[in-house]
This record gives C-alpha cells, structure tokens and sequence, in this order.
C-alpha cells in the first residue's frame, strides 16, 4: 500500500493570501518524526467542484491524504456535507462529539449553546469520529479504495492537539513505516554557492540514500543531510561528522537551530544571563530570546528606547554623544551597551542602533545602516553592518547579526 | 483564455515542514489587487517527476504556472535544467544575466565570482529573461500551448521584486482580467457561531456575485466580502455597510488590520503614544507596535521587566506589592504601568504579567492565568484573563487583548 501522504488545505483566505499556512509545515514535521513522508501539498478553495477533484487527484497519488479546513459552524465551510456525499454517507448526530461541544461551552466558553453549535456534532455515519478536545468541529476519517482520508480543522491549535492524540498515533499503528532520518547543521559567515563549493566533493561522493539540502537563511545556511531507508543510523552519523569537518569554522550549530536557540544553549551551559538594549529592533530579539519556556533562566529583559530622551533617561546614555555621533553610531550603542549592564545586572548585553528603512537614511548614514554592540563590564565589542532589504527583513537579519556578534563575544572569552 | 492562476512551490523543505511557505499568500495577495484569481497552490519536492507530473497537471486547470524554487546554484535544485527540457531549450549564457551576477559580486557581495556563480547566469534559450535585481538567479518566463509559466526564486526578498517590477506588469498588461474585490471587518468579543447566527438573514439575502467569509483569529473574527466580477463597486460598499451595522458594536475596525494597527491609527488620529512594561509577552507587543514604518510617532519604548528584580529597579514596583500579591496580579500591573508613565513620558501605558506555560502555574493562578493594565496619569484599568493555549499562542492572544484594553479605554475617554 502507498503510504505517502497529501495534505489538501482547503480556505479561499489561503489563495487571496489573507492567511499564511502554518499548518501543513507543522503537519508534515510530526510526521516525519514518525518516517511518515508528504509528498504532495495542494491548496484549494471553498468550491465545491475543486475540493471534490482534488480529492479524486491526491488519491491517486498518495495512500494518506489530510485535509484541513472548511469545518468552521458557517455557510462558507463546506467540507462536512461534501465529505459525506462523496463517500456516500448520511449525516447523523455524533453523542460523544455532542458532549464535547455542550462541555465546552458550558466550562470553557460559559455561554449558552446555540442551534449552530449543536448541528456541528453532526457527522457522517460512515467515518470513525476524531475528538477535539480544544474546539467544537470534531475530525472524521474515512477509507475508500485502500486510502484514507483525514479531515481536521483549519483552527492550528485544535489541529494540532486532534494529529498527536489521534491521527498520529492511528496511522503509525496500522503501518510500518521506512525510517526517515534528517539531521542538519548551521553556518555563518558564507554564501550558499561558496559553501557548495567546500562540499562539491563530499556530495558527489554521498551513497544515492542520503541526500544534502542547501537552506540559506537571514544570512545563515542551515545544510541538511537526509537519508531515505537507512538500514542503519551509523552511515548517516559518519556522514555528518565528515560534512561538519568541511565546513570547520563556518559551524555555528550542529543541530537544526536558530541563532536565538544557539545562543540560548550557550548562556544556560555557563549559566549566565543576557539582557538587551534596542532602538531599530524595538523589542524584536526581546521577542526572540523570550518565546521559548525556560527562557528567565538566561535572558534577564531589555529595554527598548526609541527615542533620544529614552536613551538618556532609561539607559544613561550621554546627550553630548546622541549630539556629536547621532543616535546610530559606535559611541551610542557602546554606552547603550554599558548603560545596560549597570540597570539590568545580567552577565551579558546586546544593544543595537540603526535605520531599516524604508525612511530615515542620511547621506553618511543610508537606509540599512546599523550599529551593534555586545560584552559584558570587562569588554564591549562593536560591529556596523549595511542591510539592503525590506523593513522586517533587515529587523530580522540585524536582530541574528547582533546575537551572533554576543555569541562570538563569549565564545573568545 | 484561462487566466486563473495555479502556483507551484519545489522545495524538499517544503514537505518535510523545515520552512513555512510565505510566498504563495503574499503572490496571491498582490495578484489579486490586479484581479489576477489564485485557484490552486502546489508543493512538491526536488523531485524531477514530480515537478514535471505537476507542471502536466496545473496547466489542465490554469492558464498562468508560477513557479518558485529550485533555481539556487547547488545540486537539489533542478528546476532551471528540468524547465528547459520540458519546454525543449537548450542552456545558454544570458549576457544581461551574466552582467547582474558580477554586478552583485563586485559592487554588494565584495566576493570574488566562483564558476558556479557564472553558471547562475545560463538560461534556456527558450524563455524570455525576469532580471532579478536583487540576487544571481534570474527568472523566466515561458509560453506553451496558450499556457504561461514563470519560473521564479524561493528567496522571498528576490522574488517579491521580481514579481513587482516584472512579473505582473507582463501578465497585466496581455489580459483584461474582472475586477475581485474584497472588503473586510473585524469583530471583537463574538465568537464565530453567534456572529454568523447575527449575520444569517443577511448572508442568505447576498447577490450570488458577492461571498461572506468568515476568519476567527487569536480571538478576534474577520469577516470579509468578496465580490468578484462586481459592475459596480457601489453594490458591495452598500453590503459592505450593511454588514457593518449588523455587527455593530462588536466591530473594531472596518479594514483588515491587525489589533496593532488599529490601535497605531487611534494613537495617530490623536498624535499619542503609548509605552510598554511586560514580564511574560517578553517584547512581542513592542515588536507589534515597532513592526511598521513611521511607528516612532505614536510608540515610545518599552520595558521588558522578566524578574521581580527588573519589576522593582526599572518600574519602580514596590518590593512589598511583589511580595504580597505575586508578580501576576492586579496590584503588579497597576505599578508597572503606573512606574512606567513615570519613566517613559508617553501619553499611555500597557502592562502585562502573566504565566504562559507550559509551566509555572500555581495553585489560585493557574497557567493561562494574565493580568493586564492600560491607561494614562489619570486612571489606570485592568483586566483579567485565562489562556487555555501553548505558549505561542499564549503570547499572541495576550498581546492582542492587552492591546485592545487600551484601545477600549482610548475610545472611552
């Protein structure tokens, strides 16, 4: 049987660009944990006639296709009645997704039960109901001709909590699955065509079951090594460890991480403690250093000063610097840096002063121009670099280059 | 003709949920202000059958194949040789390509230019040339029995200009494409069922022309018109006002903004500001709130105050508060705000504190469990909620409720 899977996506948000699709990244992910392979994914609209042949298509592709989408309690979500045509079923009151739906919003949503929220307990008599604890659109799977079809809702996190507590564990029982097995390293400081060069030979000499991927990101490149049916961990292992040789000192990370978690990993290993100071970034590595749990225990806070007066007041930084180098300069960002470290008492700190456009430039000073700064009471580093994209994406290159100066900084030290 | 679009996305990384596709929502956003119509999206692996199954399949359904990925200078990417084999090319050196490429390198890159940077430059002879101004791959573009299909990079920065400046002024100007429009509201405080049981009357009374969406989103449902081959936009700004009165007061907006930009044009449309003191959304309001351009006018800084420390010398929160109450309550988020009109001079305040998982709950404040302040020198509200998500969204529906507190007390007073 073909065990490869499908996702169909179904929302006319997804193809005006209203809502970018998080989900099927996700979903394919879990799966892979599990040696589960998506081949294929395909965004439809709300139609009837488009999801129908999308079904008929995937099946003919894949053994696995998950559909999420279009099970929301209004007129524009049509995949329940359309599911239940097409696998010839009647639609029938569900007691279990009944009392999910009435205990929701009993406990949960304390409000009273509508006429609308009772029909969504309803499905078709020929699927085998998937609970969703999280939300009031149960999930159903169906089977047809050897395939099985899967469909969740669009809602990410009622997805989510519905594939690890059931869809997973449904499909990795019934299968066995090849292994899949992915593992992957980041560089800095080199271009995805020089670093292809390094590793011209190494790829060319890879057995046909591994396979090495190029991901250049915000100035990083992730390479990801993968092996297809591997008989045995250790090949891939060897592998990587010669691949991580090659590139030496452009390595940053030998798992697949961000320069953030990189970062992190650092600080908790010696048990120390970054805050940051930020003006062009405002709050945006704050964000990053602080989303994953656990995160008090290295990143101290930071403050994000916008303005001259915040500079001064908040961070102690000299009115006669902000006037002689202006606010983006080596001197500003140096005291911002030092003013830190006596306010916030964390072992380390980042600062960072800049212009990401799209106004704002100056004729010494154009558009992209950011200083950063990073080190502790001993020893403050700087570094100015010249960014030349859009607003977010030099906001998330000069936040990466300032964690990466820090990360440097310890490193040496 | 047939000028409905499909795209078309090649990337293992793509089907193994390393990377979130942004690409296809932004293109079909900008497409459609043309009134260019998306109706499919397709991601397929590095995979020579697979592309070439699906570049067969979509052309049966669209008229317009654009194509991202697979044009970078390593080994996975085989969408440049794949393409001139379909359409029957031979590879070409592109002198115009050629002159981009040691462009970039000598006056952006400052790099030498390796062999595999030259090969960049090499097209099929068959295609017409999409410069890229902002990277060595270039685009193409090719036509097929009636079919046209573009080949664009994956490298999101590349290829938005590549569309902007090319792309779309070519597809514009060879058809007449029906108007699309689209006018969106937001609500607030309704959950989708009931809103969509106060819109039934009106939803079953709309001209087949015009279709009502419905996209709940971290708390806040959007509901959007879409009118497609409209004769005139009056008919959907009278259902569009309509629509507006139904919902009445729970509509916050009569755009498609997000909760920060609603709040940015309150703030401007009174030329103030407002400032943020949070512990456990760590800067991600800040990052809201300083995302766009222009948003020094009407947003001051921020303190990310993560220990009772940074709460006590920062914001000047009495230690006593912090010791009696605990950092998540009432009393914590008054001072904190209250500390931080003090300090920051802005006009208003926003303060949050709060526990977000997946650990740190306690026995009378569970995790979910967020207190929130907002207000000015003259009075300072509060608010508490009870999250039931991950920490992600956690973060997210606690910034938006924070943010639409201070909203409400704007508009209030």
């Amino acid at each position: 049987m073909n065990t490869n899977v499908s996702i169909i996506t179904i929302g006319d948000e997804l193809l005006i660009g209203q809502v970018i699709d998080t989900n099927s990244a996700w979903m394919a992910q879990e799966l892979n944990k599990w040696g589960i392979r998506v081949i294929r994914r395909v965004a439809v609209g709300d139609n009837w006639n488009e999801i129908w042949n999308a079904l008929d298509e995937e099946s003919k592709k894949a053994g696995i296709i998950l559909i999420t989408g279009g099970l929301g309690p209004t007129a524009d979500d049509i995949t329940k009645p359309l599911l239940c045509e097409y696998f010839g079923g009647k639609m029938v009151m569900n007691a279990e997704a009944l009392e999910n739906v009435t205990c929701l919003f009993e406990t949960v949503f304390k409000r009273p039960l509508t006429e609308r929220n009772i029909k969504q307990a309803e499905v078709p008599n020929n699927c085998t109901l998937i609970p969703n604890k999280r939300g009031t659109a149960p999930g159903m799977w169906f089977e047809k001709n050897g395939c099985i079809y899967v469909s969740l809702p669009g809602v990410p996190h009622e997805m989510k909590g519905m594939m690890e507590n059931t869809v997973i564990p449904m499909v990795a029982e019934r299968f066995q699955f090849p292994k899949i097995e992915h593992r992957t390293l980041v560089c800095y400081g080199i271009g995805e065509a020089m670093l292809a060069d390094l590793t011209a030979d190494f790829e060319s000499g890879l057995p046909p079951e591994i396979k090495l991927a190029y991901l250049p990101h915000d100035g990083m490149v992730r390479l990801r090594l993968s092996s297809y049916d591997v008989k045995n961990h250790n090949n891939l292992e060897r592998t990587f460890q010669s691949l991580a040789k090659i590139v030496g000192t452009y390595l940053i990370a030998t798992a697949d991480q961000t320069m953030e978690e990189i970062l992190a990993s650092l600080l908790i290993s010696k048990s120390q403690t970054v805050a940051t100071a930020e003006s062009c970034t405002g709050g945006y590595i704050a964000h990053l250093l602080s989303k994953n749990p656990g995160s008090s225990a290295y990143y101290a806070g930071s403050m994000v000063t916008y303005s001259y007066e915040a500079k001064e007041q908040l961070l102690g930084v000299n009115q006669s610097t902000l006037i002689e180098y202006g606010a983006v300069s080596e001197q500003v960002v140096k005291e911002m840096a030092s003013g830190l470290l006596n306010r916030m008492k964390s072992d380390y700190a980042i600062a960072v002063s800049g212009i990401l456009g799209p106004d704002g430039g100056l004729p010494d000073k154009p558009v992209g121009t950011v200083w950063m700064a990073a080190g502790d009471t001993k020893e403050i580093i700087t570094k100015k670099i010249h960014l030349r994209f859009n607003r977010e994406k030099n906001t998330q290159v000069a936040a990466m280059h300032a964690m990466n100066l820090l990360r440097a900084y310890i490193l040496k030290h």
